[in-house]
């Protein structure tokens, strides 16, 4: 199966990212390629709230990752996609480390053809082996999948 | 030892984030709090290659919160941080997940009073209890740290 899926993430096979601390508290810049440098933060006290928290750019990396998936499996079926959005949310273990314990992923597809069943076999595929980002918190995470066709 | 460690993702017990799809191939766009949207994409042919990799944003993401625990923990030695920087690189598996397989991160720390020895337990701390993305892909991502003391 492997060899017949495109590999959605290039031939590139290391990636890199820089970051900078840009004031006396929690304030970093991220960069990656030639993209818009990102501002990550935390709330007060111990950030100021101007940029991003690490885990709200996991929940985009996350979300990205496994949207670029099924996309690319849903149009290998030959399905249509009028419009696709979705809606990530994470629960934090009140405990050290205040990771994700669970992070509920809504796909809002709208479509001509799209099917439920399409999408349950996009997401199967997706999990095993199709989203990266998806592989590397297996074990750790649960994530639940919710199908919305408009 | 949790109790005695700010929480500085802060007292957010849930998170989320919102992602749209901005053209016909996989230019997405994310958003969390009110924060500047982020681009991201895949490079051609897949995509246009205008927008963040969802594994370069994973590595901010990752970085920013390694960031994070370090400083905190460093600062609470009392110690003083003149200037801080990263380099964080991952090497991807070249199968299906072409997850991480191995994350480099570079701390390149200015100080006057930094030692190794308080990176070393710093970074200790932060794996094992204070950095919440890390705590997601323990077992399935090898992490090395590189210590550069200026």
């Amino acid at each position: 199966m492997n060899t017949t899926i495109p590999n959605t993430h290039s031939a590139v096979n290391a990636l890199e990212a820089s970051l900078s601390l840009v004031n006396s508290k929690l304030h970093i810049t991220g960069r990656a390629g030639n993209f818009e440098p990102i501002d990550t933060d935390y709330i007060p006290p111990y950030g100021d709230g101007v940029g991003y928290m690490p885990l709200q750019l996991f929940l985009i990396s996350f979300g990205a990752c496994a949207a670029g998936a099924v996309l690319t499996l849903l149009r290998r079926m030959q399905r249509n996609i009028d419009a696709f959005d979705m809606k990530v949310s994470g629960i934090r273990r009140t405990e050290h480390p205040t990771s994700f314990s669970e992070i509920a992923v809504e796909y809002i597809i709208t479509s001509r053809d799209v099917t439920e069943e399409d999408v349950l076999k996009a997401l199967a595929l997706s999990e095993q082996s199709i989203c990266p980002v998806w592989a590397m918190i297996k074990g750790n995470v649960e994530v639940k999948s919710i199908i919305t066709l408009l």
